[in-house]
């Protein structure tokens, strides 16, 4: 088993190279690219992070399987305990990084899957989850981290899989070592600087739909395996703008990337679920829950304790501070904070084990789809307020290049000025700009809110409470 | 020490005698007027559930003074776990009720009040912790409630109390003995059904206030001391309608009165603070933290199991049961239901000794706050949605007495049938209508939004966040 | 043509006898018994305004079919003129009862039959619309008002009509001069105090459900037809209150009845519809729309005119004008009533003619629509506002019989005074007490919001807008 | 007179020469650069567009000066028809542009200053009316438009302007022929390609900031003014990315500038206001509520006709047209757009005479500040649903430059094509994208909604509605 240094780590993505396009390029150094390089110096950051006592036991953990102590990003839950700690890991990443924390969702595919397959080789005498254990001892070994493959590119969602096979990632080949898979991921954050994809389905399948019933491990870099960052309009402002006034420049914004699998072989041994149907609704759902727990949950709520501290920041800039109104936009997002918190950790609280007698532990369902359900919504809130507070310049303000410029620098210097000099408020006001763009991205990842509703509508048991009530009926 | 059974809680009433008044009328037996009979009813039970097995632990405690097992009614806080307990004791009673516990307000005194008075005694040198542990004592030994006498009628909201001494209670003498007191509080739950009225002060007083700055224990039906009933439409239905029609029948629906002190004296070992206005602020913000964890958490959860058992049912009658948007209420409604419950939990869980050193604990102020503050537009939310699962029969259905009717009841019956018969809906919806006058009323319990508003603008510490963000900002 | 005096109008009432039945009693005077004496009143008061010169042209109107000065209550309308003076009509009784005026829904009916007829005729061949004009004339002559008896009981919503004839109003006998109809129509405002019942289907209908396609006028009173009063936790109040602590004593709370059908003969010249159920839908929606304009509105408008009052008189009564949330609310709730009162206008503002060809005007459905989806929410959040203001009283004062006890009276008045009587500020409580009763009524009344979102989301044309957004998308 | 051609209007651009900086460059070819060619498209297109006869009388009106056809950007209102008129040009140019007409608050100044200087001329003899009126023939000799130059920097909001002048533009020199002013104005939405700056305060003063109470025309390019472009991260993308794949390309997004004044000389005859700090309230008023009966209204009514579309189109390509959560996002924007269509349109019926006497007309003050009040919010809840129609790829899609990729460019049109190939389902989901950017635009476009409560609080009338209340309590 090796701890991989900040420095070993950066090394491990240069074989397989990872082959990475951004804006029609080839990514020469992922290292030193203004689009990448912000993803492997998070990932970089996790390893420190992880080695650094005032974490341990937090963002590490002690595995069940080894007894070794190995990363939290691995770590499969046993126990109430395991849950609440994945909440806080979520919420430390969170104020760390100012964005994802590139193994989050594989975390949790591992934890789906490890549900999954156990019940899978109990009821159908498969071994895939001897598979899975073997495979995560690699993880453990070699101090490696997945990505999590889940969003399929879907098209018309009114058709089913089968009728439009380009838009979901399946098996083209079925060979005696492994199969064959070809399809794309989407909108996969930092996939390529992990050492793994975990692949799970994005959707419930039906019988006739085996073909797309698929869960596996891909090493990142495989042969046939290719990923085109993202390219929105802040990726637009890393490429042209100073270093200084990009916000967020060293982690950057949840930089995702399409996944493209030409015809990518997977060996048996690293395939986890393949054509049973049946089992991909619970697969799905055990991930869903999970990931919306931390997503929705903590990761957001450390989001926020970001995006309030620039708030009261900027009021403290701009003089508003007393100010009524100003105040309430402070007190109510630190309440949609606190309510984001207080789901994730009451999901994890009331967390079960799941499937029975597996000593795997998954969290509460309801709680859970309810922290990521409001964060969609707490999200755009609490950036209305931020952008509120931060006032026109939020859009308006003028390059810091313009501030430097000798016709015009001094004069906005002088005018920009507020209770901290014009180059503090535009970066803050750029840096506000920044979390405007988290909130599609907020309330689109872990699934939008109408996903969180169907699993509620299902979930919530009503009958306890007609029983109850009934008893005030006579 | 005695445990009461419900009858010889019953026979407590009876002497001294409480002069309760109702629409103008003095009541001559509290256990059978429609309006105070729900009130002795709540709280003989709650002694039948100490009693029960089941609630030990729950809604009984081992009493830090003495170390016998007592109500937890009387209770005061030594750790996390019995604000945990403290949290889920007002579920459950919300939940068995349906209403107000009547000694609720109470015990949120009584500990506001040992924390107060602790340090009071250890900054001023004063004995009030001392009376006010023998005070405990003696209600153990006798096993008995306490109402929380808080509300001041309070009039015209831009003067201070001076300026209108009679609409805040008060001292109007200092005796060697002790002092009398005069004036009243209102919105009184169930006060009367109580055996102490633990008097505290509504709002934080200033130098020159000193005769309103009082909080004592009163004997319920003391000499000077009398009831009067609130009277609304639900009251006007208790005296009107059939037993069989009247919602929530055995309970009924916060019971509160005025209380009015003619001249009441209280001896100085009743008296916990007098003219220490510096300590006020502190008392009432104890007393109101608490009282917004249970009141605004987990008893209005317990209130919504309920309410939405309800909806469930009704749309189990009226077969709307597979609509998406009456899916969507349900949902809606479980999501505001556990928020509020996580709220109260967290508020419990980090929770702290308040004041250091003191071994009593407090809730955490912002989740406390925040309870209350979303319980107050939650209930609303809901009540809607329940109002329109209900149908406009809520408020336009005949009288149980009209299906009775040898003219038209029979019609009545066949034509308001939906999957339960005509009899079981209008009962239903009327019950539902008895939940739309709990919205105000949940409003205001514990204090209406812009006092916690207040809290939560103080109490939240932006500087952690300040400094997070500065970090992203180089 | 007569025009009928408030006493002549009162006189029509005795003849046909209305057998009226409240709280399992059969009424024997309507003009004296607590609960139905505020309809007698509402509409005697409603013939009174038509007469008053300050009113010609907005509650009355240019007949077009005999050119005479008849009442806005029974009239057609001819122009967008027509339809903005509707809108303006429903604002002025709203102000002037704070209620109901009773025969709002007929007025509407009448219009949505004189498109829908005038288009049976045209398309079928049939002679409906020609017995509109005669029954219209009649009207006309006597001064009558008619009833719109819309709602059906509607049972179990899983199931068609046919499924449970009994909760559909239906043709159970098919004669030579005409039909015989059974069953029973709900939550009918006031409909006893009109003339006529014009009967409307509730909900669109199929083949095969011919027997319950069915518009036809029945006189008030007539034989087999007999009513039943709702009997709410308001009703209860009327009966046992003084009369000076009702709340609008005069006129009441939207005093609805069940109106009972046993196997009442119409002629044939008093049916409008009857078997085409393909034009069922068309006059279903025409009703709604019409409706949801004035009901959801200008009336809804006018009653938060009142409430809006009633706040700020509490506001000064305790001395919190000044609050900042507090003038937050009022500014609120003012935007709440434009807003509906703009929907209003701009519905008929925007109405056009409908059928084409026809003469007659109907309102522009969006429009209309949104009016009433607003009203439903806006309603619940400005009696929040409202309780807010009230405090606690609003559920919690005693009664006004209690002020005048001779042994708590004198005590309860000096304490419960703010910069008002302790009266008034008790008798203002109730009065916000009844607005809240008014919060499901609005809800429902002219269907809850789910039913506005079904003809909004049909009625919203995408397709110019589509073509606008591809110009900017090359 | 003369009537610009867009190409004769592109002339004037040169002549002063607009010194106009651009991340930190100035720019040599105002046609040219891809920050500010698209303002210029968007003013030559609106002269294209008044030529059209399609829109004689909607963006041309008869001047009240001189009878002429003039540009109704630069024309007083002088009824409620030309309020509608108004509310109507801004629908028009907002769906044409999809971003501001950049003469808009020049027209709203223009009008405010007409009152308001009326009112000076004949309150205290000054000659301010009539030099507005010469300079309006001016404007209309010459086919001139303007900009509203409103918005100062505030710098530390707690501080009043004499405490920090250079935050606020202000008189720095009086001479005999004019006075000199210095300092900036903030987000000036497209100041330089109009032809004058229409100089008003941006809050109301008090005596002793005489400086900073000015209003004047100031020549775009006159020597001493220098802009400095905006800098976000559509900027960004404007600069790197293909004109195809630039969301709006031709006309960008509100393409905002700091205008820098140094110690700009204006002469008296082009000065409308110095010193009056008594009117300096009433002319930031008048403005504020006309253009917030435009900007807020009928402008985000005509941006959301566009948002909606695209939203349709882009259910349309991924084939979610009939998913009811879908539809009632669609709805509910559709209910949105027209309330804020409702309100501007409601300012202008409701408008009145302003000042009296005058002849000059203003909006509705209740009204027009409703209109910006809900377009804040409703903007960012129009934006959150389309963003929830887009799917993640609003944020998270590749550049069209990775689709002509030869490495990926196949394998991705293949997989991310919906119902419409993947190039135009990116270019769509990147239109939303830039929607999003307009959120906090709209927000404070017109002042923040606080600012808006500001005017509510004090404009409602609550008499008349406290007399109405009375009526109900006898």
């Amino acid at each position: 088993m090796v701890k991989l240094s900040p420095e070993e780590y950066v090394e491990t993505l240069r074989q397989p190279r990872r082959l990475v396009y951004a804006n029609g390029q080839l990514v020469e150094d992922l290292t030193q690219h203004p689009l990448t390089a912000c993803v492997v110096r998070a990932m970089a950051r996790s390893y420190e992070m992880e080695a650094d006592p005032a974490y341990r036991g937090l963002l590490t953990a002690k595995s069940s399987l080894t007894g070794r102590e190995v990363s939290r990003g691995i770590h499969i839950f046993r126990s109430i305990e395991d849950l609440c700690k994945r909440v806080d890991m979520g919420l430390a990443y969170a104020r760390e990084f100012g964005t994802c924390y590139y193994s989050c969702p594989g975390c949790d595919a591992l934890n789906a899957l490890a549900a999954t397959t156990w019940e899978m080789d109990r009821e159908l005498g498969t071994d895939y989850h001897s598979r899975l254990k073997a495979f995560i001892k690699e993880l453990e070994d070699r101090d490696f981290r997945c990505s999590g493959a889940v969003t399929d590119a879907k098209g018309d969602r009114s058709l089913r899989p089968p009728q439009q096979p380009d838009v979901y990632l399946r098996v083209v080949e079925e060979r005696s070592d492994g199969i064959v898979i070809r399809g794309c991921k989407v909108s996969q954050s930092g996939a390529w600087a992990n050492h793994y994809h975990i692949i799970v389905p994005n959707v419930a399948l039906r019988e006739g739909e085996e073909k797309f019933a698929l869960a596996c491990a891909v090493p990142a870099g495989a042969e046939g395996v290719r990923y085109v960052c993202q390219f929105n309009f802040y990726s637009a402002y890393r490429l042209v703008a100073g270093r200084e006034e990009v916000p967020n420049w060293p982690y950057g914004f949840r930089e995702t990337c399409v996944i493209l699998f030409d015809d990518v072989f997977v060996p048996w041994d690293h395939v986890f679920l393949y054509g049973e149907v049946n089992y991909v609704g619970k697969l799905v759902s055990r991930f869903a829950n999970i990931h919306r727990m931390v997503c929705g949950g903590s990761c957001k709520a450390g989001f926020m304790d970001i995006l309030i501290g620039a708030m009261a920041l900027m009021a403290d800039q701009l003089g508003t501070m007393r100010a009524r109104h100003i105040r309430n936009f402070l007190a109510r997002a630190m309440v949609m904070r606190n309510v984001l918190y207080a789901c994730a950790k009451m999901a994890a609280l009331e967390g079960r084990e799941e499937p029975e007698g597996s000593g795997f532990y998954g969290p509460d369902v309801v709680y859970a789809n309810t922290a990521k359900l409001l964060a969609a919504d707490y999200f755009y809130e609490v950036v209305k307020y931020a952008c509120d507070i931060a006032g026109g310049l939020v859009v308006t303000a003028p390059s810091l290049k313009d501030l430097e410029s000798p016709d015009v620098g001094e004069q906005l210097k002088r005018y920009l000025k507020a209770r901290a000099p014009a180059e503090e408020r535009i970066k803050l006001a750029k840096f506000i700009q920044l979390w405007l763009m988290h909130a599609p991205a907020t309330w689109h990842g872990a699934g939008p809110p109408e996903y969180e509703m169907v699993f509620l509508r299902r979930a919530i048991d009503l009958e306890p409470l007609t029983e109850l009530a009934k008893k005030f009926l006579g």
